[in-house]
């Protein structure tokens, strides 16, 4: 019998179905995160790019949902200069929640600046 | 008396006003390009995709409008797999124009796919 | 006593170590297509982009070796046109491998294009 | 006749050379700042980075020459731990010379981050 790209792509991998989905949870978060990061961003475009990258990142195989949000670090200086303007999107900036679901094991991650650290922590919520 | 923002950044431009607007120009298309290629697409988000690349094109300095339609090439081999769902944005599926005010001088400028150059050119339609 | 920050981080994971080991090589293999995918490559500087896409894969937590191969794919067709002198760096002409060590368990990911999947597939090869 | 590649390119710009070679200095400038921001960078990975930005910009449609520096910003605080090892590069790390020759006509851009304006300004030097 013939199989399907899953299948195929199964050959592949040397784990078992939880650690695939803590994978497929991590290219999700690390794709969003430097896919994005750099783009210009004010008040008057941040739920257009959030929307954006949810869309974007739902589209991903075994992609349940995602959410994101974008904190307006950096906006809040905003002037009348055209330079000062808008920021760039940062690491720092983003609040990003993702769930895949890999053959009805689900996987919550999460992408959020920790201040206790000074770093934007990607980590799993959840494997169930 | 002190200088606003945009003069002190003209004292750093040896170039005449026409030729800021096509820099200016230039600065937005090789931004967008750089920053979405690679993004994933499919039927389903290219709308918002569209709208945030204009969005975060049009905060940046000097910009009055942007338009962007992304051609959904290689969609089309769409099947059942979540492999074959989406695909990875590329140059060529774009097709983006951008018109800047620099100081009265209107200047419009394209991304498009040539087929006769097999190349995603970017273009200066005209600066008045 | 003061916690140090792997951790700090350690407490905002639901799962166990060799799913964090895949979770962390999926975020490096996630974030690395995205970061140099729509670069320029051409036969001149496939090298120093090589070593380039490694040594800041290297420098990211917990990872102890990357190999990274570009297939130069669409260079052949090369011209003596400025505009054919090189092509962008999409996901196809990818083939990384990342090796992490999590508390001691290494786990090795790779992206590499599935001819029978027509796709840049990211898999575990194995967790240990 | 037939027209080479440059010729067919010409034909879609409604502006002179020196505008041409502004515009192409823009498109260089943008490029390089949106493709490489957001890449992890350390002490032991600038130089091959900053190798990495010239080679991919030079070899675009009319560059001559690419120079690039990466101010180590935010590597100071470093310390033992995973997490701070590293920064993600932002566009006032950045100062990057380039230089186009469109049609015997010499262009040179900069992209560097001004003190005054608080901003990573790019400009054009000189056009000749």
């Amino acid at each position: 019998m013939k199989k399907n790209p899953e299948e195929i792509a199964e050959d592949y991998f040397g784990c078992n179905d939880r650690e695939r989905a803590a994978f497929e949870l991590g290219i999700k978060l690390g794709a969003l995160f430097h896919q994005f990061v750099g783009a210009p961003v004010s008040s008057e475009n941040i739920e257009v790019l959030e929307r954006a990258i949810e869309k974007t990142t739902e589209r991903q195989a075994f992609v349940k949902n995602a959410e994101v949000h974008i904190i307006p670090k950096g906006l809040e200086r905003r002037t009348e200069s055209v330079f000062h303007d808008y920021t760039t999107l940062s690491g720092d900036m983003l609040d990003a929640t993702v769930e895949v679901d890999f053959k009805g094991i689900n996987a919550k991650g999460r992408l959020k600046y920790v201040e206790e650290l000074d770093y934007p922590l990607m980590y799993i919520e959840y494997i169930k």
